[in-house]
């Protein structure tokens, strides 16, 4: 790869030529407008004009239309392919599968030169527009591959999987979290015994929930210092300290402020919502953040849940990780959200991927997830690089959180060990309990 | 609207009962998860559980369905309605008209008290996880209700149609621009010309290309250095001064620095891609800025165009304005881009509309805007409060820039006077050309 060119990989859906939509996506991305205008020289097209790199024609793939695409003229009277304009009919179903439509997956590579290695700078050029273009019915920035002036400029995670083991002292096995419940409403004398009782259990992580930020009801400060306090003496007395991720997600001012008083309480995580506060506000905390920073993903959906548009998780946590996330959300198997096992292990996979400079941030699995899916998570994921949060998985327990940390546990220790679950709890209640209120295992 | 409530409206579409469906929204993201929890009281629901306001049955939107929904069980073994679990087909169209699919317009109020008057927490709640919900075969925020807290936090937009006008001593009539063709790639020097060009011919406004950021080959610094001093010599021969808005899109403490560099040079305005950057960037810009700020829009589409997914411009426009934006981008009529002419001016007149305190936003009709659209843009949103920028249409004029800005000022000079444009164009030989090159009068 070129230290010269950021390489971006598309999912095109078009009614043009595949080649002509390819172009257009070069064109408008870069030195394009609708017209030819003064001082575009051929010299200057050749410098900065961006360049489709490949076009690999893929099979039809079933997805529905977006508004507003180019279509050819009506069989009668028009040339298929000529694609004159004229506003597809939006998004309904019978425009998906229309003949003369063709799907690819298009690099186009854009010169460092154009923008240099600035994360909002190049989205100008890797997204900007590219989602409104008439030209195409489906658009999806799958992947991104920046070359190393951006490692020079981002340092990207900074404790990542090594990191964060290592301030848990976990050197191995499956890393093990759950989220505070009832996510909001929970006043911190009540947080206090939560927490508590999560520690005591022996679990690894704890974090707010995402729709849990500053609010009046339960101030980040006071969570803090109620939650600091226990755990200190829940290390006093067990060796263990389980790491908070407090969610500091705030306007930036706010933001760094919360992060501040996290650290100077001795909190060891710091939570924030990628989406909500943008990956620049991400990498500016990074450059002032000490801890380890939770990444978590809510408004993900909006990107990568339409087929025919948006950004891949794949691209989209590339992004995350550069700005600084050091975990990031995956979601789990068998989640109660949309995606399939497959995209989710996807997912996984892209997160451990080392990204420039060789680091791996952590994945955390979530929503849904109880101890009957450890052995099919363990055998598809084959790792224990995982951090796995079990909410409901953990509160719902019928004898309480502490025995849902141990069915958590108890069923990974059994899925890491090749035995089997309903044998490990005949040994352990707690796990018998969790699979017979939870159900299924899945193996 | 109380102060003590956000409200949400969403269009929401789904194979369960729709109250259902809402209800499922309205858990999520408040104090729901997949089961029940510990702690998770009556009285804590009642005080922090988000409350559906109303539900409107909608006819049926001909949208496709979103991937992962789940849908009730095949007809001949399951009663219908029932909504057990079961991926739906990934977005084929076969999925979409499906029977029992019903599509609804469901408002939802979500206590203050639970995020308080931030832009990012408020996010976490009508926005956050919903859009990877199951039990949603569409779901789209359509428009966000703010109580009075936000204006007391968010100061919104400084400067909008009054403060703009009065910078530019054009207290009425449009207000005309053009941004710099090519988009990247000339060279500072180049650049004067355009500018000295634009400038003679009596441009209100010009802007960088949102592609320009602050690139090796053209730094912002140089661009700044030489657009000011054309302008400053052009000011002292006419009197009147552009208007430049400077990208200064980039990282945040480069973005700051960017701002500082501009305003220390006599510039009068700065543009930020408010997407690349995110909302609570733009806020952080807004209490350091003293320049009015350039909202572009870049990126939009990804939240708007996928008809079954997303953030309506509505929605947006909304949070774009309380994090600062005094002009944003709304494309203009017969834009090159996908988006109709009807919903091009339902996003002018959503960003001319009052916001919390009473200002203005101004709107910014750029793409493809030539000056055979004055009549139809004058007739359909009866105002000239609006800042219409073409690019190609006058960088692309037969007879050069200069030529293109007297066609585009006389074009709305005849609109607004209710002349016929032809008419209009045997006096002014530029606008006949114009007209003969980019076509059409829309009227």
């Amino acid at each position: 790869m070129s230290v010269h060119e950021v390489v971006a990989t598309y999912l095109i859906e078009t009614y043009l030529p595949l080649e002509q939509a390819a172009e257009a996506v070069a064109g408008e991305q870069s030195t394009g407008t609708f017209t030819a205008v003064a001082r575009e020289t051929p010299e200057l097209r050749e410098r900065f004009a961006a360049r489709v790199v490949s076009i690999e024609e893929l099979p039809p793939t079933g997805n529905p239309d977006l508004p507003g695409a180019t279509r050819p003229p009506a069989p009668r009277t028009g040339s298929p392919g000529a694609g004159s304009p004229g506003a597809g009919s939006p998004g309904s179903a019978d425009a998906a599968h229309a003949a003369g439509r063709t799907s690819g997956r298009v690099r186009v590579a854009f010169g460092l030169d154009n923008f240099g290695p600035s994360l909002p700078n190049v989205l100008a050029a890797v997204a900007g527009n590219l989602f409104e273009l008439r030209q195409l019915a489906g658009i999806r920035l799958l992947d991104l591959d920046l070359p190393t002036p951006f490692a020079e400029r981002y340092p990207g995670s900074q404790y990542g999987v090594r990191g964060t083991r290592e301030l848990l002292d976990r050197p191995d096995g499956v890393l093990l979290g759950t989220i505070v419940k009832p996510s909001i409403g929970l006043p911190p004398e009540e947080l206090r015994l939560v927490v508590r009782e999560l520690a005591e259990a022996g679990i690894d992580f704890i974090k707010d929930d995402e729709l849990m930020g500053n609010p009046p009801h339960s101030p980040l400060a006071d969570r803090v210092a109620v939650v600091t306090e226990e755990l200190d003496k829940v290390a006093a007395r067990t060796g263990r300290r389980p790491m908070y991720a407090f969610n500091i997600t705030d306007d930036l001012d706010r933001m760094a402020a919360n992060q501040d008083l996290v650290q100077a309480a001795g909190g060891t995580c710091v939570m924030v919502c990628v989406n909500l506060v943008g990956f620049t506000a991400l990498a500016w905390l990074r450059e002032r953040c000490a801890l380890p920073i939770h990444g978590h993903r809510a408004m993900t959906g909006v990107y990568t849940r339409a087929p025919q548009l948006g950004i891949d998780y794949v691209a989209w946590s590339k992004l995350a990780r550069l700005a600084g996330a050091d975990h990031l959300h995956t979601n789990g198997l068998s989640n109660k959200f949309y995606e399939t096992d497959e995209e989710v292990l996807r997912s996984i996979t892209a997160v451990r991927t080392p990204l420039l400079g060789g680091y791996e941030t952590l994945p955390v699995l979530s929503s849904g997830q109880t101890p009957g899916l450890a052995p099919e998570t363990y055998r598809r994921t084959n790792t224990t690089d995982l951090l796995v949060l079990a909410g409901g998985g953990i509160h719902g327990h019928p004898s309480g959180p502490a025995a849902g940390v141990t069915a958590m546990r108890a069923a990974w220790s059994a899925a890491t060990s090749n035995t089997d679950l309903d044998k490990a709890a005949t040994q352990v209640p707690a796990l018998r309990e969790a699979l017979d209120k939870f159900g299924g295992i899945r193996a």
